[in-house]
């Protein structure tokens, strides 16, 4: 789990992984699930937020940009600062569409305008 | 395993964990450890590799750009365009010092100027 400790700016990857997600309201939305990464810049692509579903089956997946996720130390997780029904309507898809050929960059548009975040590329 | 296939430029962070990583000279030098985002950009502050070691014991991380891991679908994973030498002498670090308070700012200038990658930051 990430730690509150000090200044640090630094966090890594396998420690965000599982970290839970809750929207505005407090409700526990899920987890991360992983994180996407970009080959061709130094840039974080997206975060990828699990929604649960029943022992793996249904589960869906929504790609978040990297700057919606705020860690919240006396939570033990992140918030996403837009409202239960937001979150729970963002683009989800399957995990493997989530990398494939050329579709990420659909992928990624689609979730930068979703969550008003500016894009980086 | 990260693959060959297709124009994709998304990796998921899960996959680059574990990856082996070569020195020119071809040789395995070690494996992708982990990867440090930054909490306070868009940025993949830098990846750490890891050399081994014997059981974890003596085990030594260097930070490295994300942008000198080369990724060669025939030999199944990075190479750090340097050469054994200079890989071999890249700064390393205990792992708990890579995301410590402050001190990540430190390792991640000392990487960049090392391996001669302009900062992002």
């Amino acid at each position: 789990m990430p730690t509150a400790s000090g200044h640090t700016t630094a966090i890594l990857a396998s420690k965000v992984r599982g970290t839970p997600v809750y929207n505005t309201n407090g409700d526990k939305i899920g987890a991360v699930e992983d994180i996407v990464l970009d080959k061709l810049s130094n840039n974080i692509m997206f975060a990828v937020l699990g929604s649960g579903g029943l022992m793996g089956m249904g589960e869906k997946f929504r790609p978040s940009p990297w700057s919606v996720l705020d860690y919240e130390p006396e939570k033990g997780g992140y918030v996403v600062a837009v409202s239960k029904d937001v979150l729970e309507n963002a683009p989800a898809y399957r995990m493997e569409d989530l990398t494939s050929d050329d579709g990420e960059q659909a992928v990624r548009a689609e979730a930068f305008s979703y969550y008003k975040v500016e894009r980086y590329w």
